[in-house]
């Protein structure tokens, strides 16, 4: 693999042209235009210049940050031996499919009855058009990637305790709530109750975007009507030829509106985590692991567990059972170790580390999430409802139910997400379910949003993340105290061992937050090795 | 072709299973909550029963509405021959793709330069998820959909009178209004200004909504921080390991941002029309002219001009001059007659229809839009700017630029709607320019967004409707004074003749309004026959 990220060179280039061929103007303007581009810490795989020759780096854990590493190192000329607990690689860049069996913590096993083609990722799902790392190895590993609807404007919004518990669509609660924000706004500015924080003009261009951005009439009221239905939709669309004429939408009310607090879920998709362009793999998220594998495969021993980390001035020394050998203790050297263990499990082994590092090692708390995949006889959500991916919010348990972004309109069955539980005593609770009785309840809750549950139900299959084997939970939690006390001591370099993944990043739970923990590990100790 | 769309068929079935099975609370439940899919006037092909023995259609045009009324009737028994003026399927329904060669009227022709792969459509480019007549069809035909990204929080917006011409981060303009908005209604509601229009309780709600929706601290303030950051993002992303801290951005000036007249550009999305889930069919837009092609093309005569269309108690006869023959005259005789001719060519046909339709025929105007595709040697929209897909945004008369919804992180040639032209003086004057020269007008303003246009444009193609042979302008302009007076005499049968179009429905410029307007038209012709 020898693709190179031109980017950074290809924009020096492309300025200097201009400025050659359009004078100082044109350059001013092409360097701000293109300056939008700077803001992440993602400029291309790391150079790693001047290897020792025969210099060598041990890899724990073969994840997104395992297996960059193993990608990166490789191809600067370290040789590299991967040691990856379970037989899979991708770590939690994880996609279950039909004949996929997983065995969780506690020993309950869970056979994939999805159809051929259907997946459910239990782990990571998206990614946004700002993670820069995880887009540039798509590019570069040429992993194909599809939209993401994060926001579905026809999609349900529903509190178990608003409107008798009946679901409302998205685009009323958005269009009504943001209506009666500008109404209430224009009602204050035109009773000149805002005259002191606003100049006259800026007073009327104000009102004069609010008429449009909040859909009023031409006297600041957000009323039912065609204006007003423009936005929300019609109680009867418009048609063709005879039909009916187009009927306009009655308004939610406001205070009931308000009091439903189902306003809380019509912003996520202005989030920058979360706004469009949003991404997923074509087939399933693992299909960025299966990528990486390809190239780095060939350095991966599966079923090692690590038991012991050493290392003193001149290499390191890890110990683990190998389980092609029956279990047999086994120890591989190597001048450099980059590990990626998750801390939940990194807590537990032996490490020779400084202080400093160990107790960050044990500083670093996990989430507990829960997610359930539940496949259905057919795409109900498209034929009855008009609801082609995206996401409902509830307040049940199950916090959402995200469908299909994919394969729009196909026939026969079909995957959602059907719960994604990550508040602290429901995502407990659901841990400690047996599988079949996490699916069971999500299938319940789900009926609240869709009946059609009741009787198009075919197979789930649910996955706890404390009860993941070598993961132990989701993705590190850290607070402003942890991250102050010890986020600098989990990721220096402690002699000749230095740690990656989510954990060791400022963008925790996400794939970018792996990679470009990574990317700046293996810099920092290649520095060292070539020092 | 023998597919049934059965949606209310199985919705009648599974309203009645949980009925049997779940009681009156759950059936209660189950149609309010399917009711939601009730507003189309779109109920899945029309039922066309009892059709007389050997009775006859001639549609007139191969438009998506033509097509549809061909594969229905012809499925009823009707016998069906098409008459279409150009040698292509679709009419509007149209891509053109590298290889193709368009002569417009006035006798430009173009060659298209596209890369294998890459196209431009022309005419309609998106589908809204509410759109159910051409999304049934997609359906029913196995046409493939992929979302088209309406929004892209990344994407340009830009006014060549502020900001001293330099476009701005849409995520900057819409985070940055609605956080304003969102601090001056807090104000004024605190001061108690609102008080004799809200509720205690709902100005408590509203206050909390108003934090998290408008991206406010704790003082109700629209502040530089990690709160507004999380919406319109930062300077410095959050990154890995010892990477430099995240760097919160900031905002921009509320009056400045006001006198930008860029929040125009901000509720484009929240539009019922344009609201996601948007799509676009996989490939291009005419594979769904294709689709109905495969169906119906055995019945369809292209090159043929339609010159005057009669009728009598018994039947209809339309003359046309046949391309296939040497431009001979000829005719063709039928029962019943639907005609899909835009109005802006049916006015100049004689056609023996009373004066009411006749009037009405006469009183539509047709837009004059004009689009423009332009191939660039490269993705440098996400490339350098990390823009996938949607639309940026301008006051310049290309008046947008639209990336591709497809093959993201794709290498080589790519083709992006580079000019969208549809108010009256500029659309004009693009019509009236020689095509190339349409192709460097757009170039030349699309480089005030991307200064890379100079260096990476490759080729270029236009279309400008008002020289489109056999549409003769983009879609019928109604008024409401003319929709009182004439929308329903176009509509009605006359005699054995019915009209169909976007020009007769209410959802102009939109195939579904076609499609819907056709099955309406053929289901009052059929009523008709079997009389």
């Amino acid at each position: 693999m020898t693709t190179k990220n031109n980017t950074l060179f290809s924009r020096r280039d492309l300025l200097t042209l201009i400025g050659k061929t359009a004078g100082g103007g044109a350059m001013y303007q092409a360097m701000t235009s293109l300056g939008f581009a700077a803001e992440s810490n993602y400029n291309g795989p790391p150079k790693l210049d001047g290897a020792k020759k025969g210099a060598s780096v041990l890899v724990l854990g073969a994840g997104l940050a395992g297996m960059a590493a193993a990608l990166e190192l490789r191809n600067a000329g370290y040789s590299v031996k991967v040691l990856e607990f379970s037989n899979r690689a991708g770590g939690r860049c994880w996609t279950l499919r039909g004949g996929d069996t997983f065995t969780e913590l506690g020993g309950a096993v869970q056979q994939c009855g999805f159809a051929k083609g259907e997946y459910f990722n239990p782990g990571p799902w998206r990614i946004p058009y700002h993670h820069h790392a995880v887009l540039g190895y798509c590019k570069r590993l040429g992993v194909a990637l599809e939209p993401f609807v994060q926001v579905n404007y026809n999609a349900l919004v529903h509190s178990s305790k608003a409107y008798g518990g009946k679901p409302q669509r998205y685009r009323h609660v958005q269009a009504d709530y943001q209506g009666y924000v500008a109404e209430l706004l224009g009602k204050a500015t035109t009773q000149g109750n805002l005259d002191a924080a606003l100049t006259k003009e800026d007073k009327e261009k104000l009102l004069e975007g609010l008429r449009r951005w909040g859909a009023l009439d031409t006297q600041f009221r957000y009323l039912e009507g065609t204006v007003s239905s423009d936005r929300r939709g019609y109680e009867v669309d418009a048609g063709g030829g005879l039909m009916p004429l187009a009927k306009p939408s009655k308004p939610l009310d406001m205070s009931e509106l308000l009091q439903s607090n189902l306003w809380r879920y019509i912003a996520s998709g202005q989030d920058y985590e979360f706004q469009s362009a949003i991404f997923q793999p074509v087939g399933g998220m693992d299909m960025i692991a299966k990528a990486f594998q390809k190239e780095v495969g060939s350095l991966i021993r599966y079923g090692a567990k690590v038991t012991k980390i050493e290392q003193n001035d001149r290499g390191v020394t890890v110990t683990y059972t190998d389980a092609s050998k029956g279990g047999a203790v086994t120890q591989a050297k190597a001048d450099w170790c980059l590990c990626t263990i998750p801390l939940s499990v990194l807590s537990q082994i032996d490490i020779q580390v400084g202080s400093a590092m160990q107790e960050a090692i044990n500083a670093v708390p996990y989430g507990a999430s829960v997610k359930v995949g539940l496949q259905f006889k057919r795409r109900f959500w498209e034929e009855d409802e008009h609801i082609y991916g995206g996401i409902s919010y509830t307040d049940l348990p199950i916090s959402r139910i995200s469908y299909p972004s994919t394969r729009y309109g196909a026939k026969g069955k079909s995957v959602v997400l059907g719960a994604y539980v990550f508040d602290g005593p429901n995502s407990y609770e659901f841990t400690a379910m047996a599988p079949e009785e996490r699916v069971r309840r999500a299938v319940e809750f789900g009926t609240q949003l869709h009946p059609q549950y009741a009787s198009e139900f075919d197979n789930g299959i649910s996955v706890g993340w404390h009860r993941v084997p070598g993961t132990h939970g989701c993705y590190g939690i850290w607070t402003d105290e942890t991250r102050q006390k010890h986020y600098k001591n989990l990721c220096q370099v402690d002699g000749r061992i230095a740690l990656a993944g989510e954990h060791a990043s400022y963008i925790p739970a996400w794939q970018e937050g792996a990679l470009l923990s990574s990317l700046d590990a293996i810099q920092r100790l290649h520095a060292r090795a070539v020092a």
